[in-house]
């Protein structure tokens, strides 16, 4: 897949994402160097949305410091089954502009509770097979608390505040179904 | 390195571990067949001690099920520093058949408090550098609150009730600190 038309109904507004897209770093101007200046190792948040299967050992990596002795990592998996319905795949979009700035609050906002290294938000857009992660969050901290409460405040948030649309494709032929996050705010009270 | 010497004081006991021992698969008689008989798939607990480098995607991937819809995971890293002093690396010991105790139990108590489907913790023993992996703790869940409490809880109680035995190696020559961890219940009030 070279390129995924991604649009939001939510904003009526529509763009296009390439299949690897560059991903967002956050409050690092600089590249690390490990192993230099290790006391200056920059905090940084690294948000990406992107068509490619992710991996859960590269997103970890990412967040992984010589200052840090936790890293903690929530992984959203697609499952077979949804409402009594056998589910064969879900298919994401996003309006990623919006999607990011929202992503990047829920950082700051992470930051602003628990001191947290590096956080890294990778979500996958177009269809996710039955058990491949749509969703790799990782959180890096010099302690464990604070990144297992960062993460999973992370997920939280990002499920209630970050405009992404999921349909269920369903065993059932040409059955499927399109839905807000029902966690999110922006969803009516019919949803 | 082809085996490791591993003790401990506490129990004053010793045992060969090979750099690649088989990992301990509880309440799975079975192998999983993915795709056939889903609804069947049986819960594991995997359970690891190695003088291998811990792979976080491969932890992961034991525990996803297409049943699920989240993975936690937890890794604990070593940091460059200990109370001021620069921390070149960790040593771990452990006497293992007891500490596999230990863990399978923890796993016993997670699944009594949530409905958690898999269950892997794989530990490193031996030296482990700044930055790389001495635990992953991964746990699978098909709604996410389940998992993401379950693998706070395991490394909260794998702190304080496994035999693990830490040396700090630090950057000044021939300097280093043996001690059991200092939540463990079994530290005495001295350490």
């Amino acid at each position: 897949m070279s390129s995924l038309e991604i649009s939001s109904s939510c904003c009526s507004q529509e763009t296009k994402l390439p299949s690897s897209p560059p991903s967002v770093e956050a409050s690092a101007g600089e590249p690390l160097e490990k192993g230099v200046n290790e006391g200056d190792e920059k905090s940084k948040d690294v948000i990406k949305f992107t068509a490619e299967k992710l991996s859960v050992e590269e997103v970890s990596q990412l967040v992984t410091s010589p200052l840090c002795g936790a890293v903690s990592l929530f992984v959203g998996t697609t499952r077979n089954n949804f409402e009594g319905k056998k589910v064969v795949s879900l298919e994401y979009e996003a309006y990623v502009p919006m999607a990011e700035n929202e992503v990047r609050r829920i950082c700051s906002d992470m930051r602003q509770k628990w001191p947290v290294r590096h956080i890294a938000v990778f979500h996958r857009l177009g269809l996710v097979p039955v058990s491949e992660a749509s969703i790799v969050i990782a959180v890096s901290s010099a302690h464990r608390a604070a990144s297992l409460e960062a993460v999973s405040y992370a997920i939280d948030a990002l499920k209630a505040k970050v405009p992404i649309w999921k349909k269920e494709m369903y065993e059932e032929p040409s059955s499927s179904s399109w839905k807000r996050n029902k966690e999110c705010f922006w969803a009516t009270a019919s949803d």
